[in-house]
């Protein structure tokens, strides 16, 4: 038996990628030998999950290539970062990771500039790892008494590099003994709840129920949720939750029926130079996704279409952020400064 | 260029039905000559929503034959009314259609017999074009000051056998001049606001934006949403409205953000033998229809799959319910029995 691919692997100077568009018909990779190939499969959404991109965009820069084919230099690195920072504009994972790849550019002399960036790199890789632990340590202590838990989206294994955050502590307290199951959105329009989450806990042996995002509502009404639990690709400094959209629906309906509502991010998903959440950009996707499902069309062509791919939730209809570093109960400006100090 | 056809069509003793599944890539009819495959094509939904599959199934008790085949009699008849009442077990209008046609049965001689269902099924058509007009004038008179409203799965023309009943406000108010625009949730799993409402209102030549239903929530929470209007396929003596799965969390949503709710269905539509909506049979569908839309496997087969057909609306969160009568303000056993006394 082969063993499963990682989500993301830096392996003889290339990026292999899980490439998630095609799961879960097909568990196959894709490779990625410049930083051409790196945006595109950011954009296209090959690799997606705030840690998972930013962790393929810092590997991303070391496939800067000189035009002269003479070797890297920083010229070539700073102007990947700045490439790579275009191919998504809501995680700021991603602009955290490039952030500090340009550090490193900055601090480095020429000569060592290659393995400074590729150590860097690899530091962010192994990090994320260590955050996904962390988070399932925290949030299982959260989630202990719960049966039965709702996630959107895929905030898993394939948004990061091991555990994932959402999901993190269900896999914890799965290792642990601990029955639980989980209820997971299929996440229209890109399905990655049904396509990405339902493939990656049926795979772990963790019991996982698909429902279409409508379906939420009547789960939480008659009592079968304990609670929600979801990602997040941008974290305000008050607590605003840039997620998936169709988070914002579920914390209201959380909150209407009094039930906890927990979002798990590393630390690095705060951007604590945004007030609030309606200051994050919200990525505007393609017609397409939501006017042709699979490729087929269903909304006629004079109909117009809207596709926002993410929604702001204040922070009052969080119960608590869950980070590597332990929980923020009733998140707030102060009490998220205080949390972060030191990072 | 010619004249598009009726939803649903009793012609030369044949049932012809727009087929709503090939919606909106083709506009074609289906034609029933048998109670078999009108009750196919109610399962299926080539015909749905709630009082067109009444008079679909009203029109199928005349398909029924005798097995000698020397003509239909009362027990054929009624052998047809039973059959077609298996057909879908949530929306009341079909059995109250069934009903009627087995109250014309009981009253009506044996010689009479197939002119006076003939009668009683023309009346049946006849009576809902006349609701559809009315609820669009009651309607037109709470939405008038509304630019933009929300209305979820279809309840319109293709749901009735004219203007429909959630969307006749809207008709009414463009016919009479008014600007308004309809924000169409696609309405997982099968699509009925993509593909039906954002296709009738098209062809109307009224303003129509489709998005996935989790996308509701932001737009409610951004303003830009006036009012939401859905339709109803049962409701309680109570006020509690079952309709398609998605119109909960709607209400819940618009009661946060303080917007009105309405639910537009005609008298035939309220169940007063059920004292509330938890009493309302929930129609469960197949795994296929979320796990493989467009026939395409997008959740693994490990994974479980929940699919019902119909959520449960509190009456505490409807504004108001419109019929054919006028307008129940804050929906309650009361004020219902009122509005419906002497139906």
């Amino acid at each position: 038996m082969t063993k499963a691919p990682e989500t993301i692997a830096f392996t003889d100077g290339r990026l292999v990628l899980i490439d998630q568009t095609r799961l879960p018909g097909e568990l196959v990779t894709l490779e990625c030998n410049t930083v051409e190939q790196t945006h595109d499969a950011i954009r296209r959404l090959v690799v997606r999950g705030a840690p998972a991109i930013g962790i393929a965009a810092a590997y991303g820069v070391l496939l800067a290539r000189p035009s002269d084919a003479i070797g890297p230099d920083r010229e070539v690195y700073l102007r990947a970062i700045d490439f790579l920072a275009t191919s998504r504009p809501t995680a700021v994972n991603l602009f955290w990771a490039l952030d500090r790849m340009k550090s490193v550019i900055e601090r480095t002399p020429d000569v060592q500039l290659h393995d400074a960036l590729l150590v860097e790199a690899v530091t962010i890789h192994n990090e994320d790892r260590q955050m996904c632990q962390s988070i399932g340590r925290h949030g299982a202590s959260l989630l202990g008494d719960c049966r039965s838990v709702l996630t959107h989206c895929n905030a898993g294994g394939l948004a990061t590099s091991m555990w994932g955050t959402a999901l993190a502590p269900i896999y914890q307290l799965h290792q642990s003994g601990h029955e639980i199951k989980v209820f997971a959105d299929e996440t229209r329009p890109l399905l990655q709840g049904a396509r990405l989450t339902a493939w990656e806990l049926s795979q772990a042996g963790i019991p996982v129920t698909v429902l279409t995002d409508s379906m939420a509502g009547s789960l939480l009404r008659t009592g079968t949720i304990d609670a929600v639990i979801v990602g997040a690709d941008r974290i305000a400094a008050n607590g605003d939750v840039a997620n998936k959209i169709g988070t914002y629906p579920l914390a209201v309906l959380a909150s209407y029926h009094r039930i906890p509502f927990y979002v798990a991010a590393p630390s690095s998903t705060f951007d604590l130079a945004l007030q609030c959440g309606d200051l994050i950009p919200i990525e505007q996707r393609d017609r397409s996704e939501v006017a042709q499902p699979q490729g087929i069309r269903v909304v006629p062509d004079l109909a117009e279409v809207i596709n926002p791919a993410f929604d702001i939730t204040p922070a009052e209809l969080v119960t608590a952020i869950i980070t590597e570093r332990g929980v923020i109960e009733s998140p707030n400006c102060e009490r998220i400064a205080r949390h972060l100090d030191g990072r």
